[in-house]
């Protein structure tokens, strides 16, 4: 296909592609006359996957590239590429959390039977920074209810995890990984703030259902 | 306390408090001399509160403004001045959705019992187009797990509301509703990439259990 129909099916304006081309992110077309080079299906699939990191992501350009190239080094098995794949995906904190935030972030992921997670691994930290970020704004009692939230995130991950398991290819596992971690963050903050409505909607009710009329006063 | 103080216990930078006051974020301090300017416990709070919209947050100046107007405007119950601070934490939709995204979004909010929730506030929307990109990008078998999803948001959205059940004052309730939303979206996703972790050396250990080994091939 031409660079137009490439567009048209991925939303990405023609501009755009060819700088994203010269920014490696995506193989150039084939060349076949001096004015014409071809796209092809494999182009499109990088395409989306480029959109939704760039645009769904906000990753930077230099991220998405890191990206590309561990999905491209055939290098290591799929749990390893995972495993390198996934922590570039999770934005690392800005500070360095305290030794305590790390301890309750162990301590939680132990109580959940999450035995097989590294606990050297960047997520962990990015975690412990949550938990002090909490604390210091007075939110003390969400850390105290992290096991709750840590039960939620496990049955999020349980369906994600089923996603990938539909898939063979290993280009096709790590991509939908990688989709799913982006797209799944903002799946899921969707539902959450619409189900923080309907709650509160359900306790706020209630509450001034249980409070008398102000003319009774 | 002095500005150095007020600094100290936020980890916000002078000079980034005075460029906060100058944008009405935060009131000025009460002028005591020429050179001294007095801040309160009320300024820890608020000067927190911002420091959370803008840097975890990431809202814009403007946003943060508009955030805190909520707050201050007393009209309204609750409940309503809840239903009007939620959207602005919900970035809109760069695009508006297609009507058969929306008929999946209030379809499956149906299915959850979600009764209470007007369908055209912007949080409708924003889950809509978030399931269009799904779609658009090869994930559809997500937006088919939908109902997983939104269960474990629930879940997540329950223990938000429980949170707020323990606060009584009503600027202490928005404040951790509005923290607890912003706050609360990173929280999840460090649990969610963590739990990824753990299921995917489940699942991907056990596929190369089954797996022959090479030399048997």
């Amino acid at each position: 296909m031409r660079i137009g129909e490439l567009s048209a099916r991925t939303g990405v304006p023609a501009a755009t592609i060819k700088y994203y081309v010269r920014e490696g992110l995506l193989s150039s077309g084939e060349r076949r006359s001096h004015n014409q080079v071809e796209y092809g299906e494999a182009h499109v699939r990088r395409l989306r996957l480029v959109r939704a990191l760039v645009e769904t992501g906000s990753l930077p350009i230099a991220t998405v590239r890191e990206v590309l190239a561990k999905i491209a080094d055939r290098e290591g098995n799929l749990d390893s590429t995972l495993g390198v794949v996934a922590p570039v995906l999770t934005p690392a904190p800005a500070t360095e959390p305290g030794e305590r935030y790390l301890e309750l972030a162990l301590a939680a992921m132990e109580r959940q039977g999450w035995h097989r997670v590294n606990p050297g691994i960047p997520q962990v930290r990015a975690l412990a920074e949550v938990l002090e970020r909490l604390e210091l704004l007075g939110l003390g009692d969400m850390v105290d209810r992290i096991d709750e939230y840590a039960a939620a995130a496990e049955s999020a991950a349980a369906s994600d995890l089923r996603l990938l398991g539909t898939r063979v290819e290993r280009d096709e596992i790590l991509e939908t990984m990688i989709l799913g971690t982006v797209l799944g963050d903002a799946l899921f903050s969707a539902l959450r703030r619409i189900a923080q409505v309907e709650m509160s909607g359900r306790t706020f009710k209630a509450r001034e259902r249980q409070r008398p009329e102000p003319e009774d006063c």
